[in-house]
């Protein structure tokens, strides 16, 4: 019988940034609870493989092992008696296979063993989802940055204008970010273990039952879960849950500067870009929100404090910890899924973005030319010397200001400049210095 | 009909540390919808209550807005495309409510009105559960420092026995910081506020449907669901957010103090203390692991970096934020689910944990002596000289340690001490200072 | 003779966000030095007052304890060997008052008594500049709300104009969760308290050496520092430094919220106000970048993660805690020198802020006069029904878009709207609601 | 002349983790500014050589780059006014050059291209040593673990004993953390790239200035420093940063592991290691505080949150942006500092570390023989079934654990078990099951 159980199902209700992401359905409760069975499952069919157990417990294991047999809310409640989930799920499962191969269910493994492999399965799995909506958005960034490769618009550093930049370097840097997430979490994802140790990490129990050798038992059991072999046991040595934490943190940070720079570009004012398919308001009719950006921007907010914590769990005393461990399972739970809806949401928002050239002309305008001053310093410094040069343009920028004329038509009253070509010097589109080739390179990049 | 949407339903299997208590459940999506339609509902009778709706609106979106008749998957699924989940409730509501009286439904509210009122009134309803379940704890730490006020057991600093103290001032200090969290608590609940803004916190929508005033409407709408009535529209003016934020943390970190003193004092070399009912282990029928306090301290390790998201999300740019205000809503359920669960399993704890005085009283012999040694420094002082005393004790010290003799036996080798009463100077249970008086004065803290 | 230590003298040059606060000044090591023998003396003056020590002791250690005559940089350094500066610092105060009073130097305490309560006086010291210079930034603040009652800007939400809205409604925003700060703030500085609690928190020592109630010598010892008397030791018992946690988080974040308002407003293309004193750009003559809100910004990204770890440490297991205790000190001394620095920043900025209610004005008409579609609604709705008006609406809204034509221009071509005022109807400046009202009732606050 | 600054020096006084490390001296605001002048250096150098600038020039930036002769305390002051110290550097260096070289300091740069190189540059400087003292601590762990590889002592899990296990097996893990540190640390220091893109990424001026291309130049400024040359300016692609952060936050949660295991032997009462030398106490001559291991456990509880700092700063906007750049200064440099410090420490607790094999057989002992219930379980179930030996060994641990009786004698007195050898199955040393072949393989790694 089911003990009482607060009722506190979860659907997404608060987590409108998951969308549709494949990722995310790898991480829930019934997922957790799949690989749970099929780490018991590879365990018993590990043994076998080294005749520590017959055939016929593996299969019954194995065929045991489905999730629709098990009361998900049941084990839930259940936990909280020993404080993990693997206790009744083994009670569970040792039932359902029955007496005579009962036994052979999680024989020699401590809860710790399948629950840590359950996790590095459901890592894993999420994952596929995840690298696929990055290459998504990464192809999508690409074919922005070729195809806005000399869209000049203006380049803002603490909010102000400085000097005229380029739509396509501007993608390019968006899809360095993303190469960097791909190849920091493609790496960890191929080098997330499988995990044995037994009580205490010795392994004293399946030698007990006969094991050789501990790798040999180890390879055998990562090998049928597709994982990594550890070369020790990791109950307390947590360098794959930390791994995991830099580079899940790593992604939603370089998915948040894609979004925080579409926020600032779609801004009312200034609409260089706007998102394929805005959110709505019922009361505003004109509205149309960036809503990709802003659910990207929102986990990028929460994903560095999710992976503190697990970094923080790495001081993980004894052989098996009293908290630590605990600590762990919910957080990164909260990061895959975090990163897995982030994903998604970025190739949507890559793939659908408008880009408004013409708003961007119309923006390089914004400081009546002062957005070349750099240039112009450089270009007067030459005929006036680098002193004078600064001080003209600076009386000048207040003048432009003041008077809300161009810097271009104050530039022509000074007849000392006659023989530069203003026209040239004053065009934005003329001061993009190497934004052209930098995007060419950057592209090179798969 | 409803989006395809990920399969991502969690009922608590990674979150043993939820136990049973009450206030989890007032913090599941089940739970969430209900205070979202009572949020709806307290708006159109407070719209009512000054005559700007028709009675009989009031009545119909009362009436209708019930969570059984509301789908929650489908809600979750289509909170994607506007970002948050009251924009296909408002509709579904609406709808519910039928032709006539549906235009009252949400009028003159932005989502966030509707969402953050939900959010204030989830939080209060989970709090209480909170509340009690600290008085619980609270009375039963209580007893405990009362009924031990005398017993006597090592007072360990850096880890080492420094000089001996009193179980009742280690039960006084753990029940201190339960008061200073229930304080806190108690305090911030009764400050939630009620959310009324319109689309951009002037309130300028319900002043075109006829209102006259807004603090009126704003009182009115919170009389309604029993919340506070704010002076601004605090849509990013985040601070009921950020006081939950900090006293939910602070619970945290309180019931992790008594978390990490049960965990010490349970170990095995130790032994004072052991939970009331530990948690067994299938392969090792001899352990009973400290299950409650493991999951206290789990619960203390994540409270901090979620309070730190939402401390971060004061930064709310603009009259509504893109992103800041998204980023609050999980880590601010998890923050009452982590501390309503710890909670239950402290007041679980403090109610059933054994002390054992004998454990105690071997464990201040472990230093033959050295324990009190300080006190030995005072009393040696006035004979030997302040120089001469320590440089006896500390040689003492070490022969104490290397012979495996007592203390005592050592000192009553020196001739020059025999005017001292050495079984008094070196009883630990007479050099517990004022630990006894500090308990008592502790205790009349109501 | 000072043993070798590396030389990393800090100065500051990675702090610009400190400016010239007093507060910053506060929380250098010298300030901790002076602290620190403050308490000192204080102690063994609260020993002379209850006849505990010679009257002469008292004064010998107050005269000796200057900070002049230590030398920070081999306090540092020896530091080292136990893990707190107290022991050496109290061997170099008993050497200093010599032979005969020496001995009352630091007697019945522990390191932690000394450090503990020098950090709370260093905060109260700190924290009296901070509330001084949030005043500053409030009746600044006041007098731009004031004076901006009726200054019309667009509202924002999710980056997009949403209705209109006032400066002088959002600056008295801003000035709220000022105040919320300065009540936290100034609440939890004036329950900051000393520390007492000798080796293991039983004041042992102190009952030897004659004081006859903890409470007396307490207070005696909280009266000479002006903070207030504990009670009980809070050696483990961390209420008052998470509680500094808790209010300098929420300053940093409610100065954060003024920034990143600023820095959007800042923005080139929407300049409807610029800082007092720009910071230049060697570079670019023109640009003056808002150097005050940047350094704020920056504050408040950091400050939410010191919190966190100082609540964090409140699981500070034993007597004493081993690492929890430590782990206090900086992060305590870095969010006291950002919330100073941070506070004279907003001061500075508060009052140099120039409005720009022209830019303001051009502002409103960037979406063509969809920035009062939410009141058209309500005007048309009577008209035209609710589904109709909303239908129209969105049409023109696209047609203004699109054609780039004002929305009150299409609406006179519709022939049955000819009973409305559309004049009046679409000024932005007769739709900000209870935005007036709202002001001088939040101005009311003092 | 200077500007009044706060007096806020800092040498340390907080900081006894950071040691005599030679990391930590690699971090002070002396270093920094040797850093910033070693990268303007480098960068006029990398003109000279491209023939962008003359040799002289070259020559006289490098001499006068020399940072005796800044003022620091001067540069820090007039930092706040534009926001970065780069900025009055790079004034005082040119004044220093002089009129006729002076114009090329700088030349092209931004603020933020010299600070970013001397932040990578300070980060590679501090690192070397930061291995150095992995490489020690790793030395020595490899001899504990080696020296060690039989001695058995208790495995814990969850505080409570568990099944035995060996020293040189907890050694190798603490090892094989080290190592994992070390290889993270050294793979994204050989990654570290310097900065280099102008006022907005385009590199525009140093084209202006005759730069034939982007990559050329860059990799002749990142070549003088020995840094790697970057496909494309990051000054918001902050994948340095973030790749740093999270190694650094691993390294010390990785030495947070060893601190916490030694803390937890180094408890009086269980003392199976003490460190070499312990901190000492005036009041208490015979507490030997395993300092080492505290300063370790503090640190470990502070990185993970400026780790979050700096994964928070990813989300940076524009192409500079306002505070998430500023925010890292500081961060950075602590988490350099707190690893510095953290990694000298922990090679002086390895190979000071004294282990107690006494102490541990003792332990081994402590709950009367059930240690091995595991084993007996395996051993008994071939005899009696594997339900009554379960049934059984629970029985026998509750009437050892209330008889206080051996575990063996009570399985003595049942003549059924007459033919096992309780003596080898009740032996703790017998039932290390893989823990030395583990220790062997694990030490192969290099």
């Amino acid at each position: 019988m089911t003990p009482e159980f607060p009722s506190c199902t979860d659907t997404g209700l608060l987590a409108p940034g998951r969308g549709a992401a494949d990722a995310v359905s790898e991480t829930g409760d019934p997922a957790y609870l799949r690989a749970l069975l099929d780490a018991e499952a590879a365990l018993t069919r590990a043994q076998a493989a080294l005749g520590l157990a017959p055939p016929e417990a593996a299969a019954a294991v194995t065929e045991a092992a489905e999730p629709d047999r098990f009361d998900l809310r049941s084990l839930a409640a259940r936990a909280a008696g020993g404080g993990n989930p693997v206790i009744p799920l083994a009670a569970d499962l040792t039932a359902a296979v029955g007496a005579e191969y009962g036994p052979y269910v999680h024989r020699g493994a401590t809860s710790q063993d399948i629950m840590d492999t359950a996790t590095m399965l459901v890592a894993v799995r999420a994952l596929g989802p995840v690298l696929a909506d990055l290459g998504r958005a990464e192809r999508a960034l690409a074919r922005l940055a070729a195809g806005h490769r000399d869209t000049v618009l203006p380049g803002r550093t603490l909010t102000q204008h400085a000097v005229p930049t380029t739509f396509g370097l501007k993608a390019a840097g968006w899809r360095a970010l993303v190469l960097d997430a791909r190849d920091r979490l493609a790496r960890v994802r191929d080098s997330l273990p499988a995990q044995l140790g037994g009580a205490a990490g010795t392994l004293a129990a399946f030698q007990a039952y006969g094991a050789p050798d501990p790798a040999v038992l180890t390879e055998a059991y990562a090998r049928e879960l597709g994982l990594a072999a550890p070369a020790l046991p990791w109950h307390t040595l947590r360098t794959p849950v930390a791994d995991l934490a830099g580079c899940l943190a790593f992604t939603a940070g370089a998915l948040g500067k894609l979004a925080v720079d579409v926020l600032t570009l779609s801004r009312t004012e200034i609409g260089e870009v706007s998102e394929g398919s805005g959110g709505g308001s019922s009361a505003m009719p004109h509205k149309a929100n960036p809503v990709r950006a802003t659910l990207l921007a929102s986990a990028a907010r929460r994903a560095p404090q999710l992976a503190a914590t697990l970094y923080g769990c790495l001081a993980a005393e004894d052989e098996r910890p009293a908290g630590a461990w605990h600590a762990e399972w919910e957080p990164l739970r909260d990061l895959l899924r975090l990163v897995g809806g982030a994903a998604g949401q970025a190739a949507e928002l890559a793939e659908g973005l408008r880009v408004h050239p013409d708003a961007m002309r119309r923006d390089l305008g914004r400081t009546r030319g002062l957005i070349v001053s750099e240039r112009l310093t450089a270009v007067l410094a030459p005929v006036l010397g680098r002193a004078r040069a600064k001080e003209l343009l600076t009386e000048l920028a207040r003048r432009a200001h003041c008077e809300n004329r161009p810097l271009r038509e104050l530039l022509e009253e000074h007849e000392e400049l006659a023989g530069i070509d203003l026209a040239e010097a004053t065009d934005p589109a003329r001061y993009t210095g190497f934004a052209g080739i930098l995007t060419d390179r950057a592209l090179e990049r798969r």
